[in-house]
């Protein structure tokens, strides 16, 4: 397997994720991350696979909030079978009725493990912040 | 080299850039950085060598603000002449005169690269938050 192929792989997991999160199937993006992943957020203490996913099912439903944004890659990294991978992200979060969009970005800085043959993030460095719109 | 000693480099390092902030020796922190350092900060752009010497300098001298803090280390994962490390880092920033002190705290996660046999950080992800004490 060529770096080329991995950071392809790298790319594709990562517009999978983007789209499983607007289309609300949480289960899609459950996959991509490793059993032992750790999100690390602002202000906020470190967050493991179970409560992301009891997040991601709390969000669910007809009356969720609507997810929407981009992922523009920065820099993919191949070091075997880890990476790490920068990227800037934009997520507008729509309340359900009639409410204002949130819009919050940031940078984000991932560690990646192939595991199987296959890519997933074991950590995740979130700095999104709130933008004025 | 083993990955014991490299681990134990990367602590030294943590240990150097800690204790040459509290100084207020800046000179100390900037080679434990490689040329094309990379800070990611919540609601800011990217932060560069030349920038972070900058704002290092403004804060030098006799009327600058103090800096204390703690880093505790949570996790250094080696890859050949790559490795990451998360940290727990605690940062206390006193001003001059009587001005009351305001504590930031939150993870981090670095990537650090071994240049010609001696570890520096080339990508660093900040997530410090104010904490009301």
């Amino acid at each position: 397997m060529s770096i080329q192929n991995d950071e392809q792989e790298i790319r594709n997991l990562v517009a999978t994720w983007m789209a499983a999160t607007r289309a609300g199937e949480m289960e899609k993006v459950l996959p991509l991350m490793s059993d032992d992943v750790v999100f690390l957020i602002p202000g906020q203490p470190v967050m493991h696979k179970a409560a992301f996913a009891a997040a991601a099912l709390a969000q669910a439903g007809k009356d969720a909030p609507k997810f929407d944004g981009t992922s523009e890659i920065q820099e993919i990294k191949v070091l075997g079978d880890w990476a790490f991978m920068w990227t800037k992200l934009t997520v507008v979060i729509t309340p359900p009725g009639s409410g204002q969009s949130m819009t919050r970005a940031g940078h984000t800085l991932s560690i990646l493990k192939k595991q199987n043959g296959k890519w997933v993030v074991v950590r995740d460095a979130n700095m999104l912040a709130p933008v004025s719109t």
